[in-house]
């Protein structure tokens, strides 16, 4: 009874790098198995590609200056009411996933349900929960997969001044109450994860703003969420999302370090940070940097893959499909062994706004897919080769069998007048 | 026998906002008392004012694609070698402070003692120890005292892959003993802190960086001077001062939160941030935003006064003379109750390449001495009044008497449902 | 019939820097003389404000991660359809200009008026007449003037390729009718300019674009728009308003020089600039810097006064409230004797999206008003002193009574090497 | 008698893409030919690689933060004076450009040249003299051209307010004899260009300048530089190098956009653009935006070919190695045909500072080649091949056969009319 938005287009299969089909893959061979070191796993386990709700199924091609311009077959197909239209969209997500042959989802709540009329609490729930239901039957039916949920707590005017740092406390109680809810719908899927990003956890000016508390309140309800998934039973990871710029002004979880820094001063051990690649090269890091600061703290948890513009100043979201940088990226995660529970490869990318074909959606993917296929291979096969750790090792060798532990600045500057000249280069 | 290098230039004295000489401040009048709230004090006590000897001593006019442009009288007097030519720069320094009125100075120790012949590191201590003894003296003189000191770890040729974060042991035991050396000069002075400014502790390329362990040798370097300054008996204050993208491609202390982040991780509770308006906005964020986010986080300990230039992607280090900002920065400040010990507002600014008149280095001191004391009036004017304190208690009034302390998810869930309707903003 | 929208809004009058009155100007007196040189002319006829229809009745608080934020008594008001919905906002507008005390107003052809159902040409027409005809009626009421039109080539999905620059023709055709219906509009209403903002012409990926031939059908535009005003004897000033980066990821009028090279290499001699100073950050030069090389070139027509965040990487439309920027800009300004016929200071600035009240737009005109009536007085101050201008004139006196014209380089050559010495600085 | 600056490095030839050969090329066969539509050339033709005196053998490693960490073996081999010195570095050059298999150069006056002492211009142009007939001497032995040459005219303090903008007529002067005397050495060199970078020309602040006479005064130079090439019968092109925001805080020669549009303005027909890749994503652009636009206007005269950090806001000169990019740049510039006279891949690019070995010169100028030439043969694939040219006429075809020439804005709106429905898109 619904209908079938992709009927036009082929299952995506591999066919290898001499095929001139558009909707093959040349290099993702979801089955084939890469071998890192001692570990083998199959590159669709290495890379757990997820399909994004919100960009894929709802991106409408709004920009600040222009009205929508997509018109997907499953927002004019015949419908009697909001949620029959968001019915509409639920299976288009799975007849996606399907044909591109992708395991992982993510959503926001907002994306799949819709408010209740006037923000009637009640009906947001029932909605919500109608929803979830409707996608647990689909996820059983074909197998795929929940990667990780979150609340939507910046599209609503209510949110305008923030969602956990609101000044007002009705707003953040009603953040809370989201939260909630989609980490009950999150777990009824089977989700790996869940993920905070502090779209309007922020402020636009110092002068009306108290940091301090806004953070304090920020962490207690991390802190909430925390206790909630204990009391539950849900045992998924969660992740902050940091972001620059925008929606707010000023943005609290700017970058690794920022959330990082915020994770150890109010002590929340559960969470690891979902690094999205746009994020990163508007904080003014490269992505691998963000990757690598993460990994070195075990703070690494996920990856929202994308790219940005570089002559353009905000989060242009485009798919990933340069090679060097998916080997660059490629290279930290297989250094820290892949992804654990919660961690996939989300595309958080869009078409642009003059894209408008369903045939678009497919083309984008799959060349994101190959980017990222590649780029494992390239960066196995560094690691295998071994050369580039031998080099590195080499570059500190000096150190090798040298602790500092223990030698006090004395010591360091006794050894060091011992030489009697400084060190050229 | 020193020639009086600013033998021209008068005093510098407060004549208030009518007067024509150039060589007057305006607004910055040193012992008129301001109080803010309940605590009463001089300007110069709220101010702090210091002058940095890199760049005002030895600002040579050179840039990336041009020859030193300056001939200052202190580098143009006859002088038999490098370390007479030391003392004058030395003796400089403590004219201009003179006619200036300013009462701090800072200094890296190669800025005041030339290294010895090939780096011999007998001859490099005899020459700091030499210097060290006459800055002492001259202070003694004078009543000028010392701000901070450090070491410059990023000049030399052998701090071109780091400097504690060296991959070469031979760096790294130079490093500590130049560390080692400063902090005795330090205290030889007086001076009040100490800070670590990473030019060289980053990265150009991950290809070759094993991030941890840098960033484990840098902790086990800082926590080596710490133990050090115990011992010797210094109280002072330990200063990261943070900085992005240059000179290292990828800096380590990239901004406030990255230093946070670091000291938490590495539990070096004795350190605080030395914020720099210019690093500030090179990281994306105001310096206000710097300031206030290390204040509530207890880490704000002095600041690096200066500006950059909106347009340029790199530190320009110009004097700030903006009486907005001026006020922004100082209604931080003030909301702490000022700096402690250590803290104070360092001239980190130069004149540009093409001003090559001694009068140019007067002129920028007290144009920007005079913003700080307007914005430093603003800020208490501001405070004293209250309308501001008012609007954000109104703002988060909702709050009041309420605690988040203990009450779980489920609960504020529960509150948010019983209002029915959620908010609309 | 129409409510009075802001019945609890005062008429904003000078009162002076005393005043607490927050509906007050406390430095724009808009019938003082200010005397610039020889030139004296009331306030209000050296700043010709005009307020922008589209920020300031139609803005509506929504960004691309958030819906509207904004319920504006014209949008709520009871209203039968669309058109009784535009001119209640027609009414808004005048009402605001008369509370506010400003002369001028600029619009786009859709801020205005909708177009017709299913994009029904007639339909559209009719409407804009309409809406011309009770802005005719109400402008003749009040006093109140049009500065200039403009046609919106940027927000309908037709125009997702470009207007004057899209590859279909029937898109080229259409937004030539767009541009035939604004400049009668224009006319109509006594507008004394006509900008042309070129945000869909430009181009995402050079893959798939002809330059030449976008750029040539652009200037084809462009003449028959000018020939077009020659036909129905409208005298005004066509005006070319640069912006880079967005929407297109690639803006054809980047900046000034953009604009004056694209009227040289076509020729276009009836065109002049209108600076937006937001527009001038982003690409990366200061709003001083284009008005000034504008200015130089003959082709300063008008400026968008606003302001943008330089911690944001796109257009923020803040209103300017700095006094030494304003001095800046109105340095440039007088130093070419004021505007001349199509000229003004725009507000093309909107309120931040969690600024919802009404008395906000009241506050954000005001104190951007009296903004730039401060740099007015100072500008004219430092003309009126000529002290600067005595340093320009000192700074270039070696040239004076010096001619360049007819010396060849063998006789400059010649002149240089009869000094001996090169010259040091 | 000069030292074998290289004994140690082999030839470097086209081994292929299997070699395991680090002094050779995988991509870059210089004799094959490649076939571009009806074109046939070999890859030394189509690429026309230039090495940079400056940067290969005058780099020493100095940045703004550190001193110089390059210890060349021509700069440390044993020599008597200041020319015997600028010998060694001629001879090493040489030996260079032999060994990487490169045909052209490209210098500065000043790095082959001492300036006299004290300034002393006769000795000056003995000294310039001299290198030049060495440099003849070389190239008549070895083959090798000289793409272009330039004067320095940004490094001495003389040049710290401008060269041709400097608002002293000596300096002026100064600059107008080094030109006269570069392109003496160009024409005795067979130079086929002759480049005019601007580093100086721009301001430090509007307030003491006059950009009327500045821009004026340029335009003289480069006129009286075009009339002299004239009169002793150089024939080659003179090239404007446009570069934003460094040295001059702010540069008038910005972008291609600022460099047209002044070339027109002054009427200076001889002269196109030598676009630097990192200097047009300075100026916000990517570098074949900055080729295309040059392309279309018939300037795009030649190419330093590097590339930026896109996280630092300065020109890092790096070595472009980037496929997509290198592809990208190739379809521009073979869709012009390839270079005219004066046209080349100019290496503007350095080793980073603390890449300190001679083979790292070698390493870098291979795999930039490398790129090239496999962007050379991917755009040449992609020309040939068509694909791309047809998607592009069908993106236009609806202007087929319709011209815009003596439309009128009636006709074109009446057209448009008759649609009765405006397009969707």
């Amino acid at each position: 009874e619904c209908p079938d938005f992709f009927a036009d287009i082929p299952y995506v299969r591999f066919e290898g790098n001499q095929t001139s089909n558009l909707f093959a893959f040349r290099h993702y061979d979801a089955d084939e198995v890469v071998c890192v070191r001692d570990t083998c796993r199959k590159q669709r386990e290495w890379l757990r590609f997820s399909v994004a709700f919100w960009h894929t199924i709802r991106g409408e091609g709004r920009d600040p200056f222009g009205e929508p311009t997509k018109q997907w077959p499953w927002e004019t197909a015949p419908a009697s009411d909001k949620m029959e239209r968001a019915k509409l969209r639920m299976n288009a997500m799975f007849q996606f996933l399907d044909k591109l042959g992708v395991d992982w989802w993510c959503f926001h709540d907002r994306d799949i349900a819709p408010e209740g009329e006037g923000g009637d609490l009640k009906e947001t729930e029932r909605n919500l929960l109608a929803m979830v239901g409707l996608a647990k039957e689909l996820q059983q039916a074909s197998g795929k997969k929940l990667l990780w949920a979150t609340a939507n707590l910046f599209s609503s005017p209510r949110y305008m001044n923030g969602a956990g740092t609101s000044p007002d406390k009705a707003v953040f109680l009603s953040a809370a109450l989201q939260v909630k809810q989609a980490l009950d719908a999150g777990k009824e899927l089977g989700g790996e994860g869940y993920v905070f990003w502090g779209g309007r956890e922020g402020y636009a000016t110092l002068l009306n703003t108290d940091m301090g508390v806004e953070l304090d309140h920020l962490a207690a309800l991390f802190r909430a969420a925390s206790g909630y998934a204990d009391k539950i039973g849900w045992r998924g990871q969660f992740l902050i999302e940091p972001k620059p710029r925008e929606p707010s002004a000023n943005q609290y979880d700017y970058d690794v370090s920022a959330a990082a820094s915020f994770l150890r001063q109010h002590n929340l051990q559960r969470f690891k940070i979902n690094v999205e690649c746009n994020h990163a090269t508007l904080s003014g890091h490269s992505c691998a940097h963000e990757l690598e600061l993460a990994r070195t703290q075990d703070l690494l948890g996920s990856i929202d893959i994308n790219r940005g513009d570089p002559q353009s100043g905000w989060d242009t979201d485009e798919f990933l499909m340069d090679l060097p940088e998916a080997t660059r990226l490629m290279l930290v995660l297989l250094e820290q062994g892949g992804f654990e529970r919660g961690g996939g490869l989300n595309f958080d990318a869009k078409l642009r706004r003059e894209s408008t074909n369903v045939e678009d959606l497919f083309y984008a993917h799959i060349a994101s897919m190959d980017a990222m296929a590649r780029g494992l291979k390239a960066a196995a096969a560094i690691l295998n080769d071994g050369a580039l750790k031998d080099l590195k090792t080499r570059r500190y060798r000096s150190f090798e069998g040298y602790s500092l532990e223990g030698r006090s600045l004395a010591d360091l500057a006794a050894e060091a007048m011992a030489m009697e000249v400084a060190p050229s280069h």
